[in-house]
């Protein structure tokens, strides 16, 4: 089980730094997820063939938008495409040819090196959710997010023992000017936890920005040959790859720096409602974004992305958790496989307004999934609410709890001489007990998988303690962790770099909310 | 998709039955789980063969113990094995060579004919919680489970779509005498529900009166020829069959009814705290179990059950919805199927006192890794609460509604040409969206499971109804349903028949409470 304790931290460069090491209280993160399952498929051979050849189909006939993007229809044209207008007919089989170029799995580096993880092979990187506005939790409420809850959720992630990836838009800070919130985020993530990160989209200059503040912590030599962020880049489906998010691939690309290249998809609304249909089109989707980075810069490093969810179609709301976005999880994760592409899928995803029984149904059908879907990196993984629209308190410690399940589960089940346990059922017999047997006594500590949140207690405990349900179980474990919360030690000289940095750019153009 | 609406019913005898079945009100039940997925296998075949060959040697070294059951220490000692005091060895490939007479699936009889349900092979039919002495509801709190509740939930299991079976003991109705509450448990099943349903187990008298019971209701030829009944015999871990459930076992396997032999397992108590370890002992039991069955009448229907969870050792509390159990499960499968015999196992299982989120994260962990371990019958699969001791009224309807994604998940993956939609995708092209196209118009009514009880409004509007979460959603499902109910026709003379065994069967003795 990939559960080592790394202890390890800081980049140790100076005395500052090293006494600082020996004073810091050390959070325990396991590792990121080995699998020692197998994935679980629901496609044959033929329904994989079918969709695969259909997916060139509709790259060759119909193709893919482009817009507002001329070096782009350049590349496609001396790339050997059709390009008309904004439109790239791509002949069968040139852009997988494309995409072989993209590495089969890559390190992401973290500025603590034990915290660095592997994307791809068999496995799981866990990260918390992305994008909300809002946030929620038992004290406030729902309301539009702060700077301060984002730094509030970088350090609920970096004190999640489960959770690998301190991710990128925890929540959106909306209290921070749209131009230069990228810059407070990325802060965040440098300086107040050490786990690895996800570099700003919403602009190609915003882009570059990351990679400048990326060189300082990281050194420009090391950024220049490792990759130190993974980024997201949304599809706009059906099959447009609109400019910003393409520019921002293009810096990354060529920056040697990762993205996911991801469909973001409403099953009936941007792709067809049957799950085959919904697949070829995310398969013709990733096919033609991965071959542009590699268009961009080959080897560049790449995961293949499907974020698809179901739709209730007399609202119009999209539904998560569904049996449909499972199944095509599963297929996405067959076709990434066959493509040789890291997978990343799943989440904490759920409709639900409150982190109440909805949610957890939801989140624990989209979580088991991704583990036996074989994604790779799960964006996401907790604090997920309400479609996406809000990142909750609550629910972040809640999911990050249920994230031990998937490393208990994906470390499979040994049959070595002590865990077939002949000895201590010879030792206890027929009638009698296993609680004090010397192998229960041996390998009680490990056994289990043990939540560090929910409730196990006997029923009148629980009564004399207020009868309390999850969610306020979970309000108290956020108050604890924030409250015990200490910063990862930091080269002063980088912090301050960082610093300066981060002020120049904030002074060089006024505040836009736009 | 096993979802054909089953309306014919009632046995139709005389022409008061069929009147009656005209006015009746129909309720839509789906059909069993007919799965079209793979099962998920975490055990290896040299695994399996470990645990197989350890199985069998715990039999022949260590034996099972039959106390206070002579009959049955004859017939092992008959077919072969080492009998000693109540201890019994069983030489090795013995106990699997008389397992080789059970059937491989059986057919389980409703008195209404649509909904018999099949036991076995790729099927998967879902019955509701058994045995808690507690119920729980929102208006009434947790309190001792009485007759009306047991009643309640015999209605609620009724009208629930996607549950195939009435189970048995929904509740324990403590406020009828022991020694007579299976009758009125049994004739709350045959007359307020068509679907299938279990005989008593206390009591191997309480057994001859369910089959007794069961032949007024099929009558007697019927019964003879035909099984209509499963029954819940648990074995009492590690490796004792005591008389009572052997007791009633006897009499279902002489009778042709069908019965669950099924270990009954807190992992670190009952078994070793491995996995490896627990699945032998669980092997060694139903081989012994079911070979006792097969001596008891060469060809009576079972199934192999496994009921196993892991516990906090801190507390000593049994856990659920845990990565351990899941292991167990997958690898239970597994021997089943090797066995070639049905499989039980799994449900709505979770710790949590209340219908809250971990309630909600624990039962879905359980109910997915029980569709994928290729459970045929699923006990528990609604409606339990607090490890067991509490029959949730909400909880029952929240998870009698997730039953319908276990559904669509087993149904696999389209690739027709409808499900191909490659018209769709060239209808709509790069840039446009599917809401309004043929293929959406033609195919969205079936394309997504969608709940009858979880929130999908917009958040004003769902705040201007109440900001209600799961469980107070629930509770409005639980008293319309019950508002809703209508009694399925019987025979007026069946009826007055099973009323006046009951009547004379409880004036034959006094009321005991022991």
């Amino acid at each position: 089980m990939a559960e080592a304790a790394t202890r390890r931290r800081g980049r140790g460069g100076g005395g500052a730094a090293r006494r600082a090491e020996r004073s810091a209280v050390s959070f325990e993160t396991a590792r990121f997820i080995e699998r020692n399952i197998p994935n679980f498929e629901v496609l044959s051979e033929e329904a994989l063939e079918i969709i695969e050849y259909n997916a060139e189909t509709v790259l060759e006939e119909i193709g893919v938008n482009f817009p507002d993007n001329p070096a782009a229809l350049d590349r496609w044209r001396d790339a050997g495409a059709d390009v008309s207008g904004e439109r790239v007919r791509i002949p069968r089989g040139l852009a997988r040819k494309l995409c072989a170029t993209a590495p089969s799995s890559y390190t992401q580096h973290a500025r603590n090196p034990a915290r660095s993880v592997e994307m791809g092979g068999n496995n799981l990187v866990l990260a918390p959710v992305y994008g909300p506005p809002f946030v929620r939790d038992a004290d406030g409420g729902r309301r539009y997010a702060t700077m301060e809850d984002f730094r509030n959720f970088v350090k609920l992630g970096y004190m999640s023992k489960w959770l690998h990836h301190s991710g990128g838009t925890v929540c959106e800070p909306t209290d921070v000017a749209v131009n230069k919130r990228h810059l407070d985020m990325l802060h965040a993530h440098m300086t107040l936890s050490d786990k690895p990160f996800m570099g700003s989209v919403t602009e190609p200059s915003r882009a570059r920005d990351s990679v400048e503040m990326a060189e300082i912590v990281f050194g420009k030599d090391f950024v220049t040959r490792k990759t130190v962020m993974t980024s997201l880049i949304n599809i706009n489906s059906p099959m447009t790859f609109d400019d910003v998010m393409m520019g921002a691939l293009e810096v990354y690309a060529q920056a040697n720096q990762a993205c996911i290249i991801s469909p973001f998809i409403v099953g009936g609304a941007m792709a067809p409602v049957s799950v085959a249909g919904t697949l070829t089109q995310v398969l013709a989707e990733v096919l033609a974004g991965i071959a542009y980075s590699q268009l961009c810069r080959e080897g560049a490093p790449v995961i293949m992305g499907a974020f698809v969810t179901s739709i209730d179609m007399n609202s119009g709301a999209p539904t998560f958790g569904t049996p449909e976005a499972a199944h095509i999880t599963y297929g996405a994760g067959q076709l990434a496989r066959r493509l040789g592409l890291p997978f990343r899928s799943a989440g904490s995803f759920c409709g639900s307004k409150l982190p109440d029984a909805q949610a957890a149904y939801e989140t624990a059908n989209s979580l088991n999934m991704g583990l036996l879907a074989g994604v790779n990196f799960m964006l996401h993984a907790c604090g997920w609410l309400e479609g996406g629209l809000v990142s909750s308190y609550e629910k972040f410690v809640m999911d990050a709890d249920q994230l031990g399940t998937l490393h208990h589960l994906a470390a499979g089940v040994q049959v070595d001489e002590n865990a077939q346990a002949l000895d201590a059922i010879r030792e206890v017999g027929p009638g009698g007990h296993y609680l004090g047997c010397a192998h229960t006594q041996a390998n009680f500590k490990e056994a289990f998988w043990k939540s560090d949140l929910l409730d196990y207690k006997p029923f009148e405990t629980w009564e004399d303690e207020g009868a309390r349900d999850t969610a306020q179980l979970a309000t108290l474990r956020v108050k604890k962790l924030l409250a015990d919360y200490q910063q990862p030690p930091m080269d002063p000289a980088i912090r301050e770099a960082l610093d300066a940095y981060i002020a120049e750019k904030k002074a060089a153009e006024p505040d836009s909310f736009m």
